[in-house]
This record gives C-alpha cells, sequence and structure tokens, in this order.
C-alpha cells in the first residue's frame, strides 16, 4: 500500500495499520471523477484482504475534503450509457453482468459497497467542503469527524439528481429519518456544528486537531484487539441494522460466537484471567462468513 | 384542487405549488372520522397524479390539529366489520380484495399508505392537540413542526386499542425504539418541547409564526427543483430506511441515477455550469418504478 | 413466580402484576453463566404465558447489575461445542435442532430472543456495573434506567469475541449506527452520563431512586391498560423497526386493531365516553398471531 499506486488518492500506512487514505485533487478541491471512483473501489476491495491494514482514516488534501462530482469532466460526468433503459429487473438480474455493470450501476455506489466490505474500522476525517458524493462517500465509514470549517452538503436536489452512493441505506440510520429528508430536500450546506447537532459527525475539531484526533479513535479501535473480531463485529453491526427480526441476527450472532470461541476468544479470556495485554493472532482476511 | 370537493377538509393551493390541506371540522376539534378518512386517502392519491402540486401543508383548522378518532360517531367508530376474522394469511393474500378491502383494513393505515406514495415533501404544522390518529398520521409526513400550545400523544393505550396508521413503521426511525415504547406504553400526552426534545418535531414556534414556517420550509424544498428528482429522492429515502442491505439500495440508486441522467440532471449540471437558475422540465407524475 | 425456582435469580411479584428479577449472584458481581442463562430463558418464556405478570423490572443484587459472562467458569464458558463446525445453512435449516441448538447457539440470545417474546413491557434498572452480556441483554428490554454509580461497556473486544444477543439488531436502533459502532469498537466503560447522552438510558438516578423510578414507569406502563393491547403494541413496535416496507406494517396493525375493536377497545370506549376507568378483560396470553 505504499508505492502509491492510484493517481488520485495519496496513501500512508503506518506502524500501527492505520492507512490515511487522502484524496488528492486539491486543485479541483478533491472533485470525484470516475478515476477516483475506480481508485477508491480498487483500494476497499485491498483493504478487506490486507491484513497490514488494521483500520483506514480517510480525508482531503488542501482545504477540501471533497467538493463532489467533478462536473466540469469532459463527457459523460455521471458515468452512465445513456443508450440502456435499465429496469429494475435488469438491476435485479444482472447487477455485475456487462453491459449493466459498466454503464448503469451508480458510481458512487461501487465505492460505498467497496467499503462496506472492507472489514475495517473506516473514519472520515472531513477536513473542508464535503458536498454531493463528498458527503455520501462518508456516510458508509464508521464513523465521521469534522474540522471546525467542514462543510457538508446533499446538494443533489440543486442538479436535478439524486443521493446516491448507497446514502439512502445510511442517512436514516445515522440522523434519523425525518432530519435524512430536510438536509436532502433542502439541499443545504450544513455548518460542522449543525452537523453535530444531527449527529451526522461525531465530533468538531480545530482544523490542525482533526487528523490527530482520528489517529486516536483508530488507534483505539484497534489496539490489543483482534482483527477479525473487529471485522465479525463490524459485519454483525451492520447486518444487524439491516435485519428485520432479531432471530436473523441471532443466527450470525451464534456462528461468529463460535468462530470466536474456537479462535481468538481463547486467547483473549485466557490473557484477561491473567491480567496480561492478549497476543491475537486471528486474520481479519480469514474472516468466517456469517450469511 | 381547488373547488372544495371536500366535506371535511379545506384546500388551498398557492401560486408556488404549495397545496394547503387543513383538517376542517373544528367544532369536533378536527377528529376523524370515516369520511375524513376516505377524504384524505383520496387526496393523497391525488396529489400523486397532479404536477400542479409541489409540496403539501397539513394543518387543522381553529385550536387543534386533531383529536383522534371520533368516538362520538354513531355505529362502527373503527371502521371494522367484526363479522370477519381475519387471519394474517388473509391480510397477506388480498389486501385489496372485498370483503377484506373495506372491513378489515385500518382506516388510519390506508390514509398513511396514500401520503407515502404521493411523491411530493409533506409537511405537518401541528398547531394544537394532535392524539390518537391525529399524532400518528403526521409520522407518514416528511417533518413535523409544532406551535407551542401543541400537545402530542400516542394514547391508544388508555382506549384498548393500539397505535395504528402504519404508525410502528416509521415512530422507531424518527425518534428511536425506546422512546416510541415508551412513549406509547405511557399513553402520555406531550408538550411541544418534550416532542423536540425526542426529535418527534423539527422545530416549536408561537402560534402564529408556525404557517410561515412551514411555508418558508416547503418552498426550500420546491424552488429551483426538479419535482422528478424530488419525487425519487423522497422515495429512496423511504426505502432505504427499510432496506436490509445497501445492495438493494444500490440498484435504486443506480435506477434513479440513470433517469436523472438522461433527465432534469442535465439541465442541473447545464445550470450549475452556466451560473443560472435550472429550468426543469421533468414530470412528478412521470416518476420512473424504482423496484 | 413467587416460590423462588431460581439458583441466579430472585423473583418478587407486588399487587401491580410488577415482577422485579434480580440477578442474584452478588459475590460474583452477578456474573452471567450457563446457569443463569437458562434461568433467564425460562423466566422469560414463562412471563410470556403467566397473566399475572403486568411488567418486569430486572436489577442486580448488590453493587453491581451484572459483570458479564463468567469468566472464571471452569470448562466451556461460552456453552458452545468446539466439535462443531457450523455454516450459515446450520443455522437456517436446523435453529431449533440438536445439536446444535445445544451446542452452537449463543446464549445470550437465547435469553434476549425469550424477552423479545414475553409480551408485558420490560424495564431495566441499571444500578451498577453492566458489561459484556450484563450490557447486551438490556438493548432488549424497553427502556434502561441507569443510577449514577452505573458503568456501561460493549467490551467484547478486549476479549477477542464479538457483541452478541442479538445487540446488534437493537443498538443502532437505540444508539443510531455510528455510536453503535464507536462503542462496539472502543469496548469503552460508559458513566450513566455518557449512556444518557447516547440515548442508551432514558434517565439517571441516585441509586436509592433508581428502583422507584422504575417501578413509577411500570405502573405507569400497566394501569389502567388492557393487557392484550399493550401486548399487541409492542409486538407492533418492535416489528415495526424491522419492516422493510409500512404495507407490512399496515396488515399487521389491521389485525391488530380488528382483534382490539371486537375486544378491550369496546370497554375502552365506552369507558371514555362514560368517563369511568375502564373494566378490560382481555388477556395477554391471548394475544392473537399478527404475523
Amino acid at each position: 500500500m505504499s508505492d502509491q499506486p492510484f493517481e488520485t488518492l495519496h496513501l500512508a500506512l503506518d506502524e500501527d495499520g492505520i492507512l490515511t487514505v487522502t484524496l488528492n485533487r486539491p486543485d479541483a478541491l478533491n472533485a470525484f471523477d470516475l478515476t477516483m471512483a475506480a481508485e477508491l473501489e480498487t483500494l476497499f476491495v485491498a483493504v478487506r484482504g490486507d491484513d497490514d491494514v488494521r483500520a483506514v482514516v480517510v480525508t482531503g488534501a488542501g482545504r477540501a475534503f471533497c467538493a463532489g462530482m467533478d462536473l466540469s469532466a469532459e463527457g459523460n460526468v455521471f458515468g452512465l450509457d445513456e443508450s440502456l433503459e435499465p429496469t429494475p429487473a435488469d438491476l435485479r438480474d444482472h447487477l455485475t453482468d456487462e453491459p449493466f455493470d459498466s454503464g448503469v450501476r451508480d458510481t458512487g455506489g461501487r465505492v460505498t459497497l467497496a467499503i462496506r466490505a472492507c472489514r475495517k474500522p473506516v473514519i472520515a476525517a472531513i477536513n473542508g467542503a464535503a458536498v454531493g458524493i463528498g458527503a455520501t462517500m462518508t456516510l458508509a465509514m464508521d464513523v465521521r469527524l469534522a474540522s471546525e470549517s467542514a462543510r457538508i452538503g446533499f446538494v443533489f436536489g440543486r442538479l436535478g439528481i439524486v443521493p446516491e452512493a448507497t446514502s439512502s441505506f445510511y442517512l436514516p440510520r445515522i440522523v434519523g429519518l425525518p432530519t435524512a429528508l430536510e438536509w436532502v430536500y433542502s439541499s443545504r450546506i450544513l455548518t460542522a456544528e449543525e452537523a453535530l447537532a444531527g449527529r451526522l459527525v461525531r465530533s468538531v475539531h480545530p482544523g490542525e486537531e482533526l487528523l490527530p484526533a482520528a489517529y486516536a479513535l483508530a488507534r483505539e479501535f484497534t489496539r490489543d484487539r483482534s482483527p477479525v473480531a473487529v471485522a465479525m463485529a463490524r459485519e454483525l453491526l451492520y447486518a444487524g441494522a439491516g435485519d428485520t427480526d432479531p432471530l436473523e441476527t441471532h443466527r450470525r450472532d451464534s456462528l461468529a460466537m463460535w468462530h470466536a470461541s474456537v479462535g481468538d476468544g481463547k486467547e483473549g479470556v485466557a490473557a484477561f484471567l491473567e491480567k496480561r495485554p492478549p497476543r491475537f493472532t486471528g486474520r481479519a482476511s480469514r474472516t468466517p462468513d456469517l450469511d
């Protein structure tokens, strides 16, 4: 992860396994273009399988986090094939088939589905403007911190388009359904304080304290933790938030607890009883399937 | 919408397409009877198909919003056929078939399902007492504003009945599950301030400022907006709030973004780049099916 | 319920039908062992069928509520059979079959599924430390009150295990998804005030006022209430919180309203019109099936 394979992202992995992903088109306020979309998807798919990465912090280079889709891009800004006329059945039946894969799927959603599946805590450090896809991509991250200068807006309505990137799964579960509706209908630009009052962000920091706060949280989430137990807990909480009945949750819990009990749970209990730090050996890349 | 076709509702449509629906039985504190139920259902079905209506504000005539079901009505106050003995399978198989349609379906739910499907932002301006169905009908509206004199109560328990009108879908997603349970179990009458603290209402206003605040919000939700994009955003958020997995959300997002990208999204992006107001031509009545 | 059939639980039923369940291993800080798991499951199954019990208050003997799983227990602390290698399909197909029933199902989840099904309001009076299963078991209770000395922690991560007891269904619906993720990832021990700020508990009380506050709430939830209407309202709210679409809610509402309208609803409306207290005769044990 340190050879900078990407054009629009800068990566840095520290000794604690915390990967900083910096959206890195500062001259364009880190606007999201099709290259960035593909690179973010590729990155989070790689994070899923890379046991060296224990947590991810996402931030922006320069004064913005991400100013939204790059509308000044030449050609097809949305990356969608206008010659297709997709139906609901097309999407259900052929989600990953060509030509629907390339021409119909929302690019922001490809990124957020990769984040959903990445098995590591993901922290958004919103250092400035985060609008449109710049706002919705953070909803699929686990927690959001903002600098005092952050401005967040679900501004799709102003453009005649709709909130995407699976944001309608997350936003009501983060801020409640009425606030989600109001923020999307209004296209309002929220200050950091407004985002905090609505529980969209967990905390607001002076600019220079934003990344240190994000790293402190990332360390709290990973130090002396079993990576496979973290990955299973993450899966349980997102899946449970969508369950229709706790019986489904119970099935998943039971599998996760069984795997933990024959794995890192043994070491965890032993370390607890011996009053010493645990030495976990489980790997996130070997997380069992719970569904 | 201006020829006053209804007995229990007063309608007024302004030049911005904002329809004010006034529950209009002030001598009965706007109590909900079978006529009002049928009229509200008919109204919101009509709103769905009427492109002249851009947003709806619902309020009450006189000092109450809606004092609940009219228990003084002669005959069958609940509008249910006691000779039937419906089973879960009956409801699943024959939801819209006679005789179950007329004799078993909760009348409040017929209204709130019509609100759910109406494609326009709906704002409750709660000007006074809103109890029973007077409270639950507002849960299916997108946002709730209250006057200082509003009193809101989920008082079903006092009558030996249950919260209805699909309120158990909405209330936990608005105020959280524990508050929903406590308010329903207790049948407590909430002040406007208590409703605000619990996030049931978004804001509290002096009586004379309630409707102006509702209208300001309605304008913010509709001015320079694409009606079809608003309708799709509304559908996405309600459907997403119920999704079990973001993959379902992604399918719907992808369809909505595709339709926006070949429709009003083109004009929205052009207007943004040309720094001028957009001239959207999409119509809410032509909203594509996303599921 | 008064002959103290249990080893780890103390029961007391008062004249109002409020059952106090005291986790009663004070020398072990009421740690949860396999005996307590089995007894809590048995108890809540019994509560479901016992019309003398109108509400349940759960608290702990001594200075703790429940210090989590008893890790000092001999043998298999998790109660899981390590010789099995369960798959997702096993859990789906054979949830209640042997050997999966005994050797794979999460014991905490067996308890919380019994609480989910018990038909009575359940109030957690958290009088001290509530960690691990001591915290998650309270999530399936309807509301949580805490004493000032309560400390609550989802500490699974420290042990290399995962949050269980169907907690991932409830926690996001109580505190929102981001707070749920942060508390689980961090394994942080929350003070009563932090739990209140996050809406995990509804109120915080000086130690000696905790149980009186819980009883006051239990009486508010049951006095002059129809037990069958309370049971149906409880079912509606939990099921509605998991529904994917309000149409499902409407089916359940319609059945519940029909049953109420031919049952205790008649007496409730009559008592209201006659301005007298109702005399309900419905029994929770006869609650109709709504799904």
